[in-house]
């Protein structure tokens, strides 16, 4: 047995990050966890930052306190600008990190399929401050519409938002979003009528959610559409303007386009000198390891892989906790019994446990698929608040979370509904080492 | 009798206009209440938001729910830009309001003392977004520290923070900031050992606290320095460089500087053909009118006053809050009695009633003057939870604050320690006169 530790290099601390590091045998190795923000995300409820249903210390706790407790990790708050595969060695402004095994769990990023050019128009869903811009520039189109006297073309714009993508988080998005212009709304603002605003869902498929049946696809729209939501399925978007969504048929002109078709993988992988697959993902041995550096492994949304029975693994947070342990078990049991790296008694193939899919549609709706089973409306909704609450991160977000829940259930309002104006230019001259962290 | 409904406008939705516009009688006035914010904001609080306690929505609430009710009370979402005594109007970007009755209630800014160029190098807190990147900016600096190897005298630095002003904020800042660095750190940090951290406190008067007794003023900086703050009184700053803050006999080399040493006034009263006194403050009448249009009033830090009684009016939100219920009987007893505008008969003047005050210095310590007997410690630590939690505004942030300083109280640890980047610039083109609301 090789008794000395290996240094292990986890590069991001979403889902997959978290779950290698809290796997990965203590006495065997020393973590060391680098991302460029503070903090965990709890991805599936930005959501709700961004429709102002929830603060961001909510869906989110400092990576330093959830390895507080484990001597063996050490996190650093730093950007990766390099990974250099061959000399087993990763870059940041501050450092270079060498490692004898390294995990990629970068994630991924919004992909706008080649029309970057979109990207001003319409705001993606990946981050808190994506999610803090949506919720400024939704609560504060209400706000203008408010002011203007008249102009009802141009108040019609400002109550209408556009959400493109038609996956669990733009119907999440959609859902929420029409939730609070229809009815929370209502008795807020005198004098436009919040019924009035529009919120469009668009997809160019020919049905929302299409990971699921098409049976539970045709009960989200029906929700949606109870929701007051406009369903646009088998809908190309041709192009996207400034305040204006451009479909082959009709021209949407929207104060509020929030894009959430598709998901890229980190532009780290660009130059990396191993196979991708669609979106620059990395396509991973059935180990998760890379084709021909076998001491690196990608797990999560930046890896492509289908599984040992041939299913394709998911770009969701289940799959890249389960491929996150899947490689924490490679790696313990490769130091545990000294073997070489790469030695197939070590490698065995990553099999996906798929334990089921929800999407919540507004307060007391929600489609799931579980354990081969499927259901919607209120139970739906029910499991899918119980097993978000257990599977949040840190028990003061549970806390919190719940009882904001509760609060929304019964009053029927969400309690964020805080826009603030950006920070002004506060232009601190930095020195350049410095501001990869700001 | 008057039967007609007289318009009340109201400038700015803190403690003052919020207390002005609930207290007025439905049944004499349509009241506007305007504000660049969608939220009226619990200042005393904010503290709490940049030193990672609370999250924005806790300590905010939207107006238009907190009017939702009172139909008489009309809100907009708008900034003031010129305000006509004469004419008796209000001009924004998006409209005219004219009025029957003005209540000015824009409150105060962070007064660098005619040292504007300070301001990039010392950020002020009057905001929500002043908060945020107080948050970023001290939780960002821990982490460059951490990243650093060897070069001790930047990591130093990096730690170190200096609180500019001894009054209740800068005293809060400190106190609750030494607390984050030396204790709730300390797990989390295995680099750099956070005991080494530096909180400087500064003020140029003798002692901090000056409003208090100077018993209770000792008792405030001894507890300061169990917490491990530096108390530097008696000393003025006689310019602040970028990361540099140069007192008579030193220079303080700190990553952040926090200034809340002064407060002027809101600089719309500049235009103002109104007497004035220190900081732009307008001077009332002892109705709290102005001297020559005794149609407009002044309330809260925008005003300017000695009470019938000779008290100098504090900047304090209770003091707010009286002046603008005193307006408010002022104007109802006009207009329910017919009265023309400026009768003395229901010009009444205003008495301040100092019920007490308090500053908290960190867990389960503070000080508070309470109906003239004096406290510090625990007890008064008690009495100023109790107190923020009543006078909270909103039964779901009082939840909300209440659930989190149980479990900070619990775990020694504050909840929202989450900083992330400012959103990129996703630069929108906007049309002229919407940017005002931006």
């Amino acid at each position: 047995m090789n008794t000395e530790k290996k240094r292990i290099l986890v590069l991001g601390g979403g889902f997959g990050g978290l779950a290698f590091a809290k796997s990965i045998d203590p006495s065997l190795a020393e973590v060391t966890l680098v991302d460029k923000q503070n903090h965990h995300l709890f991805q599936p409820l930005l959501y709700q930052v961004a429709t102002a249903g929830l603060a961001a210390p909510d869906i989110a706790e400092p990576l330093r306190t959830l390895f507080s407790e484990q001597e063996h990790v050490q996190v650093l708050m730093d950007e990766v600008v390099a990974i250099d595969l061959e000399r087993e060695w990763v870059t940041t402004p501050h450092q270079s990190l060498s490692y004898d095994y390294l995990v990629i769990a970068l994630g991924g990023q919004t992909n706008y399929f080649g029309n970057e050019k979109w990207e001003k128009h319409a705001s993606g869903l990946k981050t808190l401050a994506d999610a803090h811009r949506i919720r400024n520039e939704v609560l504060g189109a209400f706000e203008m519409a408010e002011n203007l006297s008249g102009d009802s073309e141009e108040r019609r714009r400002l109550m209408t938002t556009v959400v493109i993508g038609g996956g669990p988080t733009g119907v999440e998005m959609a859902g929420t979003l029409a939730e609070l212009a229809h009815r929370c709304f209502r008795r807020d603002f005198r004098k436009i009528d919040p019924k009035q605003s529009r919120v469009v869902l668009v997809d160019a498929a020919d049905r929302v959610l299409p990971m699921y049946s098409e049976k539970l696809s045709r009960k989200a729209k029906k929700q949606l559409e109870e929701l007051g939501v406009e369903v646009l399925t088998g809908k190309k978007v041709n192009d996207i303007k400034s305040r204006r969504v451009i479909l082959d048929d009709q021209v949407i002109e929207a104060e509020n386009i929030i894009w959430t078709a598709g998901v890229a993988a980190n532009p780290l992988t660009e130059k990396l000198d191993t196979p991708k697959a669609k979106g620059g993902r990395l396509k991973v041995e059935p180990d998760c390891s890379l084709p021909r550096f076998r001491n690196a492994f990608a797990v999560g949304d930046i890896a492509s892989l289908e599984d040992a029975k041939g299913v394709p693994v998911p770009g969701v947070a289940p799959a890249a906790i389960q491929m996150a342990k899947h490689v924490a078990n490679v790696i313990d049991k490769e130091i545990r019994e000294g073997l070489v790296v790469g030695d197939e008694r070590a490698r065995s193939p990553f099999i996906y446990r798929d334990k089921g899919a929800m999407a919540t549609i507004g307060r007391s709706r929600a489609v799931a698929s579980i354990a081969g089973r499927e259901f919607s409306g209120f139970f739906a909704w029910f499991a899918w608040l119980a097993i978000h609450l257990i599977t949040l991160v840190g028990m003061r977000n549970r806390l919190s979370v719940f009882m904001k829940w509760i609060y929304k259930y019964v009053n029927n309002k969400p309690g964020a509904r805080i826009a603030w104006r950006p920070s002004p230019s506060k232009a601190k001259p930095r020195k350049k080492k410095q501001e990869a962290l700001r």
